[in-house]
């Protein structure tokens, strides 16, 4: 049997050889994140991690996304950015429980038009964001599906395993009455509200299209608009671990502002007795959230429930122990405090302005 | 400011409220896997499992997706096989390391039209997996990205953590010339070469279509089209379990047959100094291969490279230790062995005929 070009695999989409090439790209990179604790590199079938110095050990894991974020990233050439976001994403998730990132893996689900290039540079952000969270790269998957992604669609995933002395699991069981809640800033949207966003400015996924509209500057804002709707998903690992270092027992609780907002986030932490006061008119909403406020028809309550309003975590901190967190906390918002749930309402309230 | 309905984060393709009940039907299902270790339910932002009983524990990961089987899924009906085939693919790349699978989380990408009972559907299969396997579903993300995904497409990602003690990891490196190599026969194609399959038959993702493509009887096949190629992914835990227990020492080396075939997930393992002896020519290639291979213009070798020809996985074992397997690796097939790699050359020489 002869072969036909027409009929080979890689007209079917799929070319398993440059694939190879770049699979050994990704490990180049992944080689930067590696520790005395990986034990294989990048390869077989499975990644082998020894875990070390535990007594009693838990393992702490989470998946998670960027959502149509993605859309945009091509036409504001942040696909490197895209994976920092991935990544800095889970290793916040880890962070709500207290414990410690330790490994992570991706999975590049690829659409018709995502170079070799491209992947890479994906790839690059996930690796750089790995290394600043001390976390290492041990693996993942990169599956071309051109069949089931929109012409310049793609998706990433990953995966983030951390973990800790099961003593030492912050899980908002200790939340009581009296507890202040502290939010950490967010430096932008973080990665939710992007289905909205492209509603809004009728962003299509057609590259120069969505370029024009995106390169555009809005009065009040120092950057273009795609600029500012495309801030990086920070980690906020470094000041977690500042905080939990200096006094455990002071926090109580860790939520991470995702999907849902702030009172859906907030409120999966939040024990049955007590119910979190969120007071929303403590701080000045940052100019971004104002325009998409003006340019869509959203309701205040819908706004807050879309984005993050400038919130990246929120802790449910202790009150006696905010003299020991000084020097940090002052740098977020005091948003609310903790009281008890007596007629059994929500457990957040929110009170959007006075 | 009022709604504009035109402009409800609905109108932008997600549902948050819809998709909050479908969270609660996750966890409903989610919850007959857990086991004791499983500190808390589905949840707040990271899953908390306690690792019990290791004195020097390795962690042994694996990310993967089911490709572009799942455009064949909703045309045959197989999207709880899906979830099934997910938990599975990544249960056995666990076991490559001889460690034992722990605990599951699942992404899910929902394109424009999965409805609330198909991802229940794909997370029904994923948690009968999870049980046959005593793996815990602990988490998971379902990321509405109606813009990503073409009309009736969609993607699922699992995570699986494993763990073993060091000493008992299996990595191919004890591999030596002599060792035999016995083939696991799959139940079909496991979930690879699909991009090809819907090629040949030029299935289009339109349901309709492809149901009528796929419900043709064809000579010499005693399913349909897609039930013969639509078989599930089959997990190999129980087997594997059972040579370990018998003796650990006579495994040296296991191969998941995925993507890229019989030779180059083989290689994988293969350590520098020697080399495997694939004889294709020892078994009888199921009729769904030859019937592919017909519809097709594919060589002999490219066949090889893009489906898995009948074969599940690929165990390396020590000749000595072969009386102590017998029972089990009499239902494998015999398909080769160890050589020293004297001239150094490509580490799996297959032979495709005699």
């Amino acid at each position: 049997m002869s072969t036909n070009e027409n009929q080979s695999y890689e007209s079917a989409g799929v070319d398993i050889h440059t694939a190879n090439e770049t699979l050994k790209a990704y490990a180049e990179l992944a080689k930067k994140t590696m520790n005395e604790n990986v034990l294989a590199d990048i390869g077989p079938f499975g990644s082998v991690f020894k875990l070390s110095n535990y007594k009693e050990p838990v393992l702490v894991s989470s998946t998670d996304g960027v959502g149509t974020k993605l859309l945009l990233a091509k036409s504001t050439d942040r696909l490197s950015m895209m994976g920092e976001d991935l990544v800095n994403h889970c290793v916040n998730d880890v962070m709500c429980a207290g414990a410690t990132p330790l490994f992570f893996l991706d999975y590049i689900g690829a659409g018709p038009n995502l170079s070799q290039e491209d992947r890479i540079e994906l790839v690059k952000g996930m690796t750089k964001a790995c290394l600043e969270n001390d976390v290492a790269l041990v693996g993942g998957e990169t599956a071309d599906l051109p069949d089931l992604y929109l012409k310049n669609a793609f998706d990433i995933v990953g995966f983030m395993l951390g973990a800790s002395e099961k003593n030492k699991i912050v899980d908002g069981s200790k939340i009581s009455a009296g507890d202040i809640l502290y939010a950490i800033p967010s430096k932008g949207l973080q990665t939710n509200g992007f289905s909205m966003i492209r509603k809004i400015w009728n962003l299509n996924g057609e590259i120069e299209h969505d370029s024009k509209i995106l390169s555009q500057k809005i009065d009040g804002l120092d950057m273009n608009l795609g600029e500012s709707l495309m801030q990086p998903h920070l980690s906020f690992k470094n000041v977690i671990d500042e905080l939990i270092y200096r006094n455990h027992d002071g926090i109580s609780g860790i939520a991470h502002i995702t999907g849902g907002g702030i009172a859906l986030n907030l409120e999966r932490i939040i024990p049955a007795q007590v119910k979190a006061v969120v007071d929303l008119s403590r701080y000045e909403i940052p100019t971004i959230y104002k325009i998409i406020h003006d340019q869509s028809s959203l309701s205040d309550k819908e706004m807050f429930e879309i984005f993050n309003m400038g919130i990246g975590m929120i802790l449910v901190i202790n009150k006696e122990s905010l003299p020991l967190f000084r020097g940090i906390i002052d740098n977020f918002i005091e948003i609310g405090f903790i009281e008890k749930n007596i007629n059994k309402n929500d457990k957040v309230e929110v009170i959007l302005e006075k």
